[in-house]
């Protein structure tokens, strides 16, 4: 029965379906899927199921599903929670590929919800299973609907290489009546919702190998088994499909009450950042985005710089598209003097003025042929990365006119031919869209689609090493949280230094050590118990060498007083003056372990200038990364010589950051948090010195 | 004739149109008008003038202005820009109140056209010109449509609440068309484009007084006239009108090598934004918020708080607006128990999850009258200041019944009440839009929406006072650079205390004032000349005393080498330590005077954290409105104690804040810039001290 095909193509591509309690009434939701399924021309064999019905749409109806006449390669499972699992158990038994259970009151409702659902997936036993609480699926290739949404009663529904994964039902819904209004093509969408057993990565494996899709779009409320999604990201990555992704849950507040800055820094929403920067894919940062990037990535077109064209035949429409592009960085130079001669020859009677950009060229709205021309001059230039066409007013009058010209002018280039519709006027959208053209509605839209265009271009996924030799840990605590002797130690076997620094037992043995470290020293409590040294008064800053006895005497006093312990140790430093503070951590949740790197102090803190990227396991940062890291801090000129300072050792800060995430590919899962914070960067050929240090292992 | 009636007046509300050039192709641009005016429905006489046609759309043709049979109120003139200068002169000297003049070709075009435009200007004599290079305008209102857009195709054009005024014609059109087919009902449209006459702030004057409008939106690309612009937008704000404005020119570059950081921190647009938090107008980010703020704000409902319940009947798309309202600081608290428990009895059958927000009952999207109950008990619930309705695809089936049972509830309410459109369902957002109930179809319009009414609740023009006792300036300088110890005289007579500091010839007297002032002394020349004294080599900072005569000596020759010039004299100043370095400068552009404050240091100016407030003319800044600024930086902790810092000298600073406003209110625009960078801020008690000042005035 199966051919070797895997479950997951019979779901996407089934020859038969069964329909677990279909209605006889077609506009029941429980009639949609039988009637949506022969109206958008499913070829293959439909079984209704439902023993209150001797046809169904002209179909023989069954009165339960040991009368079906095959296996089907697909259910689609109508019934409620309570009876959709003796279904799911017999569609099992039976041998069908893949059961899609619509039925909500599963997981989403709580514990009791939680526990229908495990045994809901045990009655599917070896048979794959999407949902529960899904709205199912849609296959526009092939033209199989295997769903009861709403937005199959459309009969413009349009094939293309665009492929939807939702973690929502009702978002797969919206977006596919939104596209097919547009004009833009899907290829297959599905709704995983619950993720009982097929989740989202699966399916973006299976679009990953997916002729028509070109490329993937995410609805993510959260993913459930990181590893697989990072391997399914990177196999759509070589297959050379975008992966775009709008993940909701942007407002949820970070850890509360983390060990280390760097946890509360990096936060849940970033943490996905650092995922989606991870693998390559493109963030959409509003809704609209889902739909516009994916239209304008399914092109196939990049974008190889910032000049943009503006070709308009409607004032103010123009100049409002080039606004938004300037303040994203994007550049609209006049024409060359050989364009605009070649503009000027095309339109003898009409304004001359072509020294500018939006290009302004009045009759082109008029005439198709002028447009046509005016375009090609355009993507001919040596000055243009990307044309964008302001489409007026005038095309209402002849959009298939307009929309073929500009179509038209496609096979001779392979720069980004975008549209900007001024006018309400969905229809030349749509064609616009249908042909090639990715059109919007709003500025913005063709802003954020240039700027995925470039990313696609330009955007590599985290450059990464093997993390090398390994690191000898002996003598190191195994876990829990060290002491900062510990943490220095353990920061330096990877090779980040600390300051000069003794660790001392009393007030007598600090007076001795301190000295040799400088005229005055830094003294601190040292412990394993207290993390916060300085709130409980453990620390102590340019403390004269003949003052050191009496100020450790006094710390203990006032640690004791605050924490009700005195302190274990204490350690003499030496003090750094001069050089850059900055703060690096390492941040790790169920995605994984993040590297944070960002200026120390609180004015820094405060205005959050902090750049993070994952590790990922079992790897390291490539020093290029590192370097990049840096470059991306709004503060790096600091570092960077800014206004006469003296240029900070960089190099000896990218060994730093290399060396820490070498240590989170070690550690791995065991490495709960570990921070520097401050790392002090002295001046260029001076290295780096680490000044503090925390470190939690799990466990312990 | 003019019955006293305002020319403004008689131009949006005329009784007779001429329309000169009409052309009797109704089809052409120039046969536009006179369609549009019968289309519409136009009840006043008019008069197509045109030698060549004895009829145009079966009225009598006119072949000349002289054989108009009365002076019309309004003339539409069609003709290019070669004939459209005669034409005016004409009509001027008819008695005609008001022309409207569409060809192109005027200042739009460069030097040559705007010799034209002052001709056509002069031409124009006592009557009143809208344009030239405009689209026209439309009067919803009243039916009356004096325009060639083609956006007046349309049939389903709705009167309502929203006044436009563009300076673009086409953005005009495309607001028109956009608003028709989303049901949201203008008043008057208005393109002023060229603005040879009258201009965007007559307009807002004029909409201030017309019953009609209720919001004004304006589409700007620059302010002509500041003076009557703030004078209008005073106006509007005293009649309760909102002003919603897009301003483009947002990526133009600031200021390139401005004396002071002042101006290069303030930039052009920056300066923009200060002008419409000055008169209190609500800027739009997004293009699609000039039509999506005015359609909340017209409701007229002004939202209390920030606690938003969202009911759904579709998931994803409440978690969806759920998630855009909290990135922006809005909360969806449950229900309260009262409430929860009144929603379960409505519906008994449905799913009892109702301890979250979004609220989901099932159940509602599909009865009416269930939404209707729901629906009214979130409005009666003590914990919600508005609510979310989202309407999914069960609603297409019956979009009048699902707008009713929405439309219903607002009578008995205050609250805000939006709907979020989740399928693509243009008809059902417009029923919803057309019944009072603002409808968007993208989460973020939702929070956009919100946070207008917001605003609109509770934002107030910048707090002012008079700027009091008129300051002796006897003794400084009337205009040009001053130097620094002037710059600091200056700011000490409006009460700016500087540090303390003794001004010298040479490097003996140097020597013989620097004990007085402390054990390191600050060095630096003094010159109106340089304003940049670092770059020379003309600062030397925590110079002890015993050293000082040596380094001036070094100082002397560093600066000759480097400017060629000896310095003319210099400053000894004492070293402050400890305290906040801050920024406190005044801008001054074609916009007015803005007083900018940041914090000082490398690390603040380059993530740009700066407040601006323009300063009105004549009027200083109010204590509250300086204490806002402080608490605008995202740096305000660290004046604040935070993380057990000693908290600073906030009243000292809001005073110095105020002194300087009341500077820049006294010189207006004599005073080009302005700045204390550093400002130090001492500890709670210890006041402020100016260490650094550039003063230019106009002139010299």
């Amino acid at each position: 029965m199966s051919d070797g095909i895997s479950p997951i193509s019979r779901l996407i591509r089934p020859r038969s379906v069964a329909v677990i309690g279909a209605s006889a009434d077609l506009a029941k939701t429980s009639g949609r899927p039988v009637a949506y399924l022969q109206k958008h021309g499913f070829a293959g064999a439909i079984y209704p199921v439902n023993p209150k019905a001797e046809t169904i749409a002209g179909l023989r109806c069954y009165p339960d599903i040991g009368a079906l006449p095959e296996a089907p390669d697909v259910a689609i499972v109508l019934l409620g929670a309570e009876r959709a699992q003796a279904a799911v158990r017999e569609l099992a038994a039976r041998g069908c590929a893949a059961a899609i259970v619509l039925a909500s009151g599963y997981a989403e409702t709580g514990a009791q919800g939680q526990q229908r659902q495990r045994e809901l997936l045990e009655a599917a036993g070896g048979m794959r299973l999407l949902g529960p609480n899904t709205i199912g699926l849609v296959n526009l290739t092939d033209g199989i609907t295997l769903s009861a949404s709403g937005a199959l009663e459309a009969d413009d529904l349009v094939a293309g290489g665009i492929a939807v994964v939702s973690q929502s039902g009702g978002i797969l819904g919206s977006l596919l009546s939104r596209g097919a209004a547009r004009g833009i093509g899907f290829s297959k969408l599905v709704s995983t919702s619950n993720e009982a057993d097929l989740d989202l990565a699966d399916f973006v494996d299976y679009l990953a190998d997916d002729e028509a899709t070109r490329v993937i779009a995410l609805y993510m409320e959260g993913v459930r088994d990181v590893a697989k999604f990072r391997a399914a990201a990177a196999k759509a990555r070589r297959a050379g499909k975008p992966l775009v992704v709008f993940k909701i849950g942007r407002s949820e507040s970070g850890a509360q009450a983390a060990a280390s800055h760097t946890g509360a820094l990096a936060g849940a929403d970033r943490m996905y950042d650092a995922l989606f920067r991870e693998v390559g894919a493109i963030r959409a940062r509003d809704f609209s985005d889902l739909l516009d990037l994916p239209a304008a990535l399914a092109t196939g077109r990049r974008l190889g710089g910032r000049r943009v064209a503006i070709l308009t035949s409607t004032g103010g429409a123009g100049t409002l598209v080039a606004d938004s592009l300037g303040v994203a960085g994007f550049e609209a130079p006049p024409p060359d003097a050989a364009t605009a001669e070649l503009l000027r020859t095309l339109q003898a009677d009409g304004p001359s003025v072509l020294d500018r950009n939006p290009i302004d060229v009045t009759l082109a709205g008029l005439q198709p042929q002028l447009l046509r021309r005016a375009l090609g001059a355009l993507l001919d230039s040596p000055g243009y990365d990307a044309v964008v066409v302001i489409v007026g007013s005038s095309a209402l009058a002849m959009p298939d006119l307009v929309a073929d010209a500009i179509r038209d002018c496609l096979p001779g280039t392979s720069k980004p031919v975008l549209a900007y519709v001024s006018p309400h006027a969905p229809a030349v959208a749509a064609l616009l869209n249908g042909r090639g053209v990715p059109a919007f509605s709003a500025p913005e839209s063709c802003t954020v689609a240039l700027q995925g265009m470039l990313m696609q271009g330009g955007a590599t996924p985290v450059n990464t090493v093997s993390t090398g030799a390994i690191v000898d840990l002996a003598g190191l605590p195994a876990q829990g949280s060290f002491d900062e002797v510990e943490a220095k130690s353990l920061f330096a076997r990877f090779g980040v230094p600390g300051v000069r620094e003794v660790a001392v037992r009393d007030a007598r043995q600090a007076a001795e050590a301190a000295p040799a470290l400088g005229e005055k020293v830094v003294l601190k409590i040292l412990s394993r118990r207290i993390t916060h040294k300085t709130e409980v008064g453990g620390v102590a800053v340019a403390v004269p060498a003949s003052q050191v006895a009496a100020r450790v005497a006094r710390m203990h006093d006032d640690v004791a007083t605050a924490t009700g312990q005195a302190p274990e140790g204490y350690l003499v430093q030496e003090m750094v003056t001069g050089g850059t503070e900055m703060i690096l951590g390492l941040h790790r949740d169920a995605l994984g372990t993040a590297l944070l790197i960002g200026m120390g102090g609180v004015t820094a803190e405060l205005v959050g200038d902090t750049v993070l990227r994952m590790v990922p396991p079992g790897d390291a940062l490539a020093r290029e990364e590192a370097a990049a890291m840096l470059r991306e801090l709004k503060t790096w000129p600091l570092l960077d010589g800014y206004r006469g300072r003296a240029p900070a050792d960089v190099d000896a800060l990218v060994d730093a950051i290399v060396a820490f995430s070498r240590m989170a590919g070690q550690l791995g899962a065991r490495l709960e948090t570990a921070e520097i914070n401050p790392l002090f960067v002295l001046a260029k050929g001076q290295g780096v010195k680490a000044a503090d240090g925390v470190v939690v292992l799990a466990g312990g």
